[in-house]
């Protein structure tokens, strides 16, 4: 028999999935699970985009330019005005999902036995990505103590070696919610002039900034022209996760010569996710302004929920959708197979993320998980009746965590 | 500034690409032009999955199974009885495009350094997947004279290294249009059984086969269990490339494993392409009888016409929708810039892919071309005008090549 490639037994499985086959015998038991473990919305799909695709004509479903269709990339570069991003039609090439927008990033820096410095923790499927181009990740911690900002930035200096070719950030941050600040963009600025590197930004959770925060896009930032490239989808800012739309921007010409190859390999984006992508670009701003009130609720129903847990440390996200947060027990592999395997409160139980998934350092993130507030204000509160009651009966609960937490 | 990746630098750019700004030129100068360089069927996507996406129920445009939905799959596997092809649904992973499939294919067969053999002419971007993950392509050299057969099974015997870890080949082939047969499914499977191969066939022009032929998947062949992996597509089969509906299939449970190690990575294929993919396996076979037709016409217009042109050489297809032809000429790229450049009949031309772009070995291909045949016939007749009457000026017209061709 032949036998499969090196790279595919170095890329890890989906760390949830392992969980996968628990959530579903618990299912057949009877047992209702509140889905926090994944970042799929229960918000409706702006309804303008759904009937742009409905109505349009279709006789022939064509390929489209490799880059994209000119007339969305035309509005993209109009509606991106508003976040401060300054960019030309040909700076865009237009991808099947944030998914494909990094492929073609990593493919286009990196070559194998590269190495990227991922401030951790951080969107698991990064390693997914690296590890199968042969790409190696060079984690630096962040700290649940002040809230996963960035670390110092003395450790990406002692990070850097002649392999690194560039910083990956998720801003705002899957899994943490925290939200860089323009200084310490500016601080990575610094480290990648000094040595070159391409600064990649993950900022498909732009839209999602509470508090009166502004999010600031590294493509905002002077003096990054050669080295900032911006990952952005439709899929969250739209709810429209199954669209598969997605888009990788640079001022970097020769970066995007060198994605454009990738991209014409594959011949083209979606046509259904583009005619979805640029109707959306009108949605009224109504609609943002009641998708962020829900989930600034849910935001604040969260927080304030686990942090009166005791034991829970639950630092309060600055963006995106979800909670990492510190709990009082041994292991959260174990805790939530255990909440779908032998737990539920009133027939009702919760799945979560088990932090350790997040992290490439090993052993670390052990006492943590990350929760997506993506369900409604009253099943978020039931999920979190069964969180607190399985922590109060959890057999491998120990002493209570302390960590002081920047709200 | 960062530099790009070596292995973008290696991955070549799109052989029609170069032609394009050519292209954009005639057009502004008025010429009309016949683009038979690619292969974008004018035929209509079949009503009944349109029909089925513009009534499908999407107020949340969610994320699927990273393999597909399971609806959709289980209906596959009821559509692949009709070719001999006996998957079950945990065979498939289900993606976006048929390119996503022969990425995801080669990520779990291949490694950096590894080598695949690949008969050419081929078509073009199996080359800029392989170099995009640092995989080498040994080509094998078919031959117009007997209308691109199988080489010989010696060749493939003389070029297998210890690096050789796949055989790849396009059944029916794009570019060729020739039809392997059982015998040389069967040669193949000597080969990749003796050194202990994968054989990935790329079947997305199965249902275009003329003259009586059915197609011979290679899943149907016995022996070839842990060997055998299709790249399959909604792109060509119901004329809807732009939705990005692929697949791949293997009865090879370790491989598939690997495979969707990668889906994973991406979260979902696109839920768009899905529901139309699920809905167009009910098309009519009124629907494959007309549009088969129409290929079959045009086939015949095709080659006809063109054998009747001195000096050219076209074999006849017996599948898809491509011919190959030779042309008495210096180098079918300097020709296919002419056409663009300085060329026009009536105020027509026609665009050709050159043929150098589906070799891998350098200097084959000169005198050769790829037509798609994917416009209507009174298009495609005035198109071939347009090559004949250039034929007859063009100034780096050769001695007329001679060549036996099988049919």
């Amino acid at each position: 028999m032949p036998t499969v490639s090196n790279r595919s037994g170095q890329t890890p499985s989906s760390p949830i999935r392992r969980l996968v086959p628990y959530a579903e015998a618990a299912k057949e038991r009877g047992v209702k699970i509140y889905h926090l473990n994944i970042g799929q919305p229960d918000i409706r799909t702006p309804k303008i985009g759904i009937d742009a695709l409905k109505n349009a004509d279709m006789e022939v479903v064509a390929y489209t330019h490799s880059a994209g269709m000119q007339s969305y990339r035309d509005k993209l570069v109009e509606s991106y005005k508003q976040y401060n991003i300054d960019v030309d039609a040909d700076e865009i090439i237009v991808t099947n999902g944030g998914s494909e927008a990094l492929l073609f990033t990593m493919l286009a820096c990196l070559d194998s036995g590269d190495s990227i410095i991922v401030p951790e923790p951080f969107y698991a499927n990064y390693n997914g990505f690296a590890k199968s181009l042969g790409v190696n990740i060079q984690p630096i911690t962040a700290s649940i103590e002040n809230g996963f900002a960035l670390p110092p930035i003395e450790a990406f200096e002692k990070a850097v070696t002649p392999q690194t070719k560039a910083i990956l950030i998720c801003n705002p941050s899957n899994p943490t919610g925290y939200l860089y600040s323009k200084e310490e963009l500016e601080q990575l600025r610094t480290i990648v002039q000094k040595h070159d590197l391409y600064l990649i930004v993950d900022e498909v959770y732009r839209d999602f900034c509470y508090d009166g925060n502004t999010p600031i896009s590294v493509l905002s930032i002077e003096g990054l022209e050669q080295h900032a490239i911006v990952v952005d989808s439709i899929s969250k800012k739209y709810s429209a996760c199954g669209a598969r739309g997605g888009l990788l921007m640079s001022h970097n010409k020769e970066l995007m010569a060198a994605a454009m190859k990738f991209a014409q390999a594959r011949l083209s984006p979606s046509t259904f996710s583009q005619i979805l992508g640029e109707a959306m670009l009108d949605t009224p701003q109504s609609y943002f302004d009641e998708v962020m009130s829900e989930y600034d609720s849910r935001r604040k129903l969260v927080v304030n929920r686990l942090n009166k847990i005791p034991g829970v440390v639950c630092p309060t996200p600055k963006g995106a959708f979800y909670a990492f947060v510190k709990l009082p027990i041994d292991d959260t592999d174990k805790f939530c197979q255990w909440l779908l395997e032998s737990f539920n409160h009133n027939g009702e139980t919760v799945m979560l993320a088990p932090g350790s998934g997040f992290y490439a350092t090993g052993g670390l993130g052990t006492q943590e998980a990350r929760l997506a507030y993506v369900l409604k204000e009253e099943d978020l509160a039931k999920a979190i009746d069964c969180l607190e009651a399985a922590l109060a009966v959890y057999p491998g609960r120990v002493q209570t965590v302390s960590a002081e937490v920047a709200s």
